[in-house]
């Protein structure tokens, strides 16, 4: 697929729609996921919100004007409406349908014995639920102790990652925050920790939730150079001291780690997860 | 469902696995949403990196023993497994398959009359695409660009949010990058603002994309209660003070705005998405 546009493919000659009765981004997760196995480009457009009637109607309208404009080629239409009549008018529309709710929902009641809700909007409008406030408490605590600011609370702390300074710790904290709710501190490696060859002096007590990023010199020599082009901080020699520092430390001390130079946040956080097994969800 | 347990329900009866030869995030986004339409708790297991066939025999096993565990109830499955022997082995154990790729890509393989990759990965093994690349840098500037810290760049930003302390701009702003590679942006407006009766000086040239966040004074107390009880700063009185200056100064100033008492940073991203419309995206 071609959300990224790699320059080999042809221009898009589908139109993807996201229609959701809710924010749609289930809908585009998904839609991303099954077209990635597509070498071709899509233009996309998605449609939220789609709780009404009238806003159904408009929404089928914009999709059969995009059936013409294509020259009837049917748009795909990725959509999650829980309500069948909303669905329906969506359904009517020249597109070839992937009907998340509508699909699955119906099995799901057969064998669970009980009906469905259909209620709109229950997976992101869960303010007053435990766990989005828990989540938005850990993105507050994972920018507090970003990059080592606070050694306050660190109890607290889910997971502490240590690493060289752009190893990528802070977006993989801040990515376990917001989409797992935990609690994920930062501390970066420096040379004064390798001079003394000690960790940071607030980190042993936590050994047991230390995790370790650690990255190639080449790329990290790469990511520096590109905020401070030309500097010693960027330099290839400097950048294969602190990695080779930082990964004899980290074996030294028993901290587990892992590569982050292949591996997107999403790979990382995951990988994170079923090493830590943080005590309040089953893995 | 259940992932926020609500006191009502009873225990859970049913397992959810989310199984995936990548991270599972797709996989467990869309299985949330289809349980959400049910009134039940369920024990939820995520097994990622489902590769190899003796990984996926594994998690088949685990499928089964907790068959057998559960009195013969079938635990539901939800799977993203491109390879179709990977996918046979877990479809051969006792569950309800809820086969998120074999559901949807061969219908979509007729439709545009092209193979699918069968390619295991292809979502968020991406850190070459110009996509993620954009969403690191996003991240990056957004939390360069938290609580007005910075005044430089703001031409680059695509959106810049403005409100209260703690109506919810961080998250908002993270959000935004971390999930649609948003440059966002955001500044707070403080009493001295409302003081001098303007708009901190380095915003007025960018009112394009400028988008408020507002809350209600009763909810903007509760939260700054819990940071700074008792204090002035999170009083009633002030916040009412506060709230209102801030409508006030956004009314005149033109700036779109809506309030985020009710809605999760999901909803307010997806509203500030379809309102701000950044070039580089369709909507």
């Amino acid at each position: 697929m071609t959300v990224e546009g790699r320059p080999s493919l042809p221009p898009a000659t589908r139109t993807v729609f996201f229609v959701s009765d809710g924010t749609g981004i289930t809908a585009e997760t998904f839609g991303h996921a099954v077209l990635s196995q597509f070498e071709m480009r899509f233009r996309q457009i998605r449609i939220p919100f789609i709780d009404t009637l009238d806003k159904a109607r408009d929404a089928a309208r914009r999709i059969n004007e995009v059936y013409h404009a294509d020259n009837q080629q049917r748009p795909i239409v990725f959509s999650t409406l829980v309500k069948h009549d909303l669905s329906g008018v969506i359904r009517a529309a020249n597109g070839m349908h992937m009907d998340l709710f509508q699909t699955f929902v119906a099995p799901l009641e057969m064998e669970l014995g009980v009906k469905s809700t259909h209620t709109i909007g229950r997976i992101h409008n869960i303010v007053d639920s435990e766990e989005y406030k828990n989540r938005i408490e850990a993105i507050n605590f994972s920018l507090a102790h970003d990059d080592g600011q606070s050694h306050k609370n660190l109890a607290d702390a889910d997971v502490i990652l240590v690493g060289v300074s752009r190893s990528g710790k802070t977006p993989t904290s801040l990515y376990l925050a917001m989409q797992y709710g935990i609690k994920a501190a930062n501390y970066p490696l420096i040379p004064d920790d390798f001079e003394r060859g000690k960790l940071p002096s607030s980190l042993p007590q936590f050994k047991h939730k230390l995790f370790g990023l650690t990255i190639t010199p080449e790329r990290l020599a790469e990511i520096r150079n590109e905020r401070r082009a030309g500097s010693k901080y960027a330099s290839i020699e400097n950048c294969r001291y602190e990695v080779n520092e930082a990964e004899v430390m980290m074996k030294r001390e028993g901290i587990r780690w892992l590569s982050s130079t292949t591996k997107s946040i999403e790979e990382i956080a995951t990988t994170i997860l079923q090493e830590i097994k943080p005590d309040r969800r089953e893995y």
